[in-house]
């Protein structure tokens, strides 16, 4: 059931394009990019920078444009790009709508994050290919096949786990995937894993970080009697919990709500969290520095 | 200036109190106290219940009633409560509306939790005599005067922390304080004075506890890269930020926010979530259980 | 797919209860109701009330209890009842856990709204069983028909719309449904099916009442440029979107947002909308009262 | 009391200006802007722009620019500037920070407004000289006088609008302000007196708009029995509430609340909304189009 594709997205998106650029901030970046971008008659139709400090900080810029014939003109403005972003010591990315990012999603026995990400998804909000769903139990099998999308199960646990993440890898490869998504995948990972796609896992945290690390938050939140919940998306790093927060949001909660209702309540922002970190990390709306997100909403 | 003083309160004040009751659960409580009041001829305005588990638990409740020639009727139902009491093994309180709890507010140089409760309490929002303002510096001298408030002076460091407490301690009972209001007071209080208060003294602090406990919490927010910055007042104990929550809130922040917009935002936070703490204090709506509030709403 | 039942309820459901109560104000009426759920060794878990005004108002209770071997002695509480009611000119409802009402969801093309219904039924947090699904298209039926429910597609528009009534009044009985619940369900409603079901049928409108009453809501916030746009849940009567609201949130938007965003934002808040207002209907919570609720959270 | 002066801002405010450009969206306009900013070496320290439609639609962009010597540069730049905009038929203001906006606030009796502005200036986030108060009572003459601000007291109704507004007009001249604050001001201002101060009134309306439009807002939401109230702020222009919205907030409220309680959470909305409209005024953050506001955040 359910077998609808994602909606056709409006056709020009061949001409559309983002370009990213991290580089020392003085004056005269934007002048150079703009004038870069309308020599090869690009229309700027989204831009937003953001500069750490006016004075030696560093100068991040996201532009979203539009372009005629942008397929025939991306090769020679790539190169010809080189030299501005050699003298400006740049890093940057030329990300183009067309060449869609493609996801894994990571899941356990809780599928209400997964659900969400299907749902998006299925009406046209996460602009990605899901190209395959892994899990360490079989329970999202009937729901992931009946989008289309190849389910892998791999049974996990710390004693084998450098095996099983050495398949993950390898599915990783076949499957040609840029982002991970852990929608509650509730198993470690390696150091070596979290190396492998450094700032392309997003977490999702059942804690309003940096609150409650660790292991059972909504037990914690409960003992303590806070009086809001909440939960965190965030880039995986190999300190537990303590990776660039993308997202964050709270619910109102009471005396009254015991640890499962904390729970179910917990779930329904988790939900809308990790789905609005993802759908960011699509849009290239992310820059991670320090250890922080600049988020260009 | 601005001598106004609290509005008038609706002329029947007198006729109104409050019960509090905490006992073991057992079927029959709500009854045999609904059955006490109506034999008074008292009509149950507002009420409300919890039980920490109808097995074994632990039962509170809260009832705000009116009764026609209370003050001749108080002395006597409080004697024939007694027998309630003794039966079910209840803890209670009968809280008289027409005499006001005092309070007295305690600041250092940051006023603006202090001007939010005086502009509360003025509107008639809080329901309470506020006896006296105790401050380690002179800044809210001028503010605190012109409302017809005492203020009084009290340097403070942690070499004289025992000397100055013993001063504090004698004007909350020479001004009859019922509630220690902390607003943005920036000492620490020694274990004796804290337990001389109990449960009488609220704090907020600038945190959405149990994240950044202790100093310089925006500071840490700021580093952290937290997408809400939050507040959290609290009945001090002897565990630093660890006392019962009474109330939190939140605010949204983003990576352009430094650390002296997070402190901006932080303040408006901090007044409201102050304002209600005291508000629901006064209006016994708290009950402390295993350091965590019960707040009936 | 997602054939999974409703999660079981605990065992004891048999003995719980909720006694509803609307009566003219007057002391004495907790002390009764209590005494009587006493009598027959009922524990009350939780109690609500709220009177419109202590003189001459009405009073108005919901109390949920516990009662030890409940099936044995309901008829004879319910008989020894009548008494007080009498006395006291109450109108008043028993309503037993272990008898479930049942819910009937009508929905036109957009599922988002049908689908958090079943999301919430399925984890069990709806405590209902869904009877039938009613649509006047085809798009449902896959998705409902994939958890057991059956669907029946009846096609409407102005000129069927007395038989279409028709057959749908039919179905209710047969169905034997309590409410009825208008998941985006695109039609008008005749005065006589809205009055067969007074206050039994749930409505979601997609902007916040009393603002764009009417068609096209999302259209007319874009063009009035509000920062805010919201969903409002509600009972429908015959004056159309002036049924008693019980439910309102919303989300911020901004200039940036065109009508087609404004709908996607919109469908979260329609979303968790509506799955509240029927949760606390069918908890039971919820009384309508001069075209307004009272709601006992 | 109160008598401090707004913070010092930090010393090269000199150097720093806003420059606001309003023109047919086509390519190559930030390459022109931003190369004419690059000629001057200044630096863009932020900036926003909207299209309204990429296709002969109308672009907006906001630029805030440090500039070394900018005082000795500035006439030379907007001298030069003028050819630009000749060329691409632009719209443009140069906002110069060390020349302050002054503000005037108009109130009537309820003050809460005018003291959360008040508040904010003396802290330093509102980036404005308060020129003067003007009322239709004495209410507001003393805490207002107490910060040495000007208080004209102008009684109003309407038999007398012209005169008082003519009145209004040559203090406002008098006083050289930028723009009018009605903070609460219970007065209908003539079309004559709105056209002379266009897009530069900003009144704060006490309703979510466009619910509840015209007098007795919260009376109106009590009846309707609303579950959030809400706040607007907006400019003021010659259809009664129905200028170009700025900001809106809601707070939740239930059955309980009364017109009086509603009115008192009403007035917390207000001052935050009416406060954050004036302050992004202030910083040129808002355009207004076709009756609608863009907001730069």
């Amino acid at each position: 059931m359910l077998k609808t594709l994602p909606k056709e997205q409006n056709v020009n998106l061949q001409n559309r394009a983002r370009l990213l650029v991290k580089c020392p901030d003085k004056p005269g970046i934007v002048s150079v990019l703009s004038t870069f971008l309308f020599k090869y008659e690009a229309n700027i139709l989204e831009s937003s920078q953001y500069s750490s400090d006016p004075e030696n900080g560093t100068f991040f810029i996201r532009i979203e444009y539009n372009c005629e014939n942008l397929p025939e003109k991306a090769l020679a403005m790539e190169k010809d790009f080189k030299n501005i972003a050699d003298e400006f010591n740049m890093e940057f990315k030329f990300q183009y709508r067309n060449q869609r990012q493609r996801t894994a999603i990571y899941v356990s026995k809780e599928l209400h994050c997964l659900l969400e990400l299907l749902w998006e998804w299925q009406n046209g909000d996460l602009d990605t290919d899901i190209a395959v769903v892994i899990s360490n139990h079989e329970d999202a099998r009937e729901i992931v096949e009946s989008y289309g999308i190849p389910f892998h199960y791999l049974p996990a646990n710390k004693d084998i786990r450098k095996e099983v993440e050495a398949k993950q890898i390898r599915l990783m490869e076949e499957y040609d995937v840029d982002l991970l998504i852990l929608a509650r995948y509730m198993q470690i990972l390696t150091p070596e894993f979290v190396n492998h796609f450094e700032n392309r896992i997003i977490n999702i945290h059942h804690s309003f970080l940096p609150a409650f690390i660790g292991a059972n938050p909504y037990e914690r939140a409960h003992r303590r009697g806070v009086k809001l919940i909440g939960a965190t998306s965030h880039y995986v790093t190999n300190d537990l919990d303590e990776g660039p927060i993308i997202e964050q949001d709270v619910e109102r909660v009471d005396h009254r709500d015991d640890v499962q209702t904390l729970k179910k309540i917990g779930r329904k922002i988790e939900r809308r969290v990790l789905a609005k970190a993802v759908k960011w990390h699509l849009e290239n709306r992310i820059i991670v520095e320090n250890n922080k997100t600049i988020v260009f909403h």
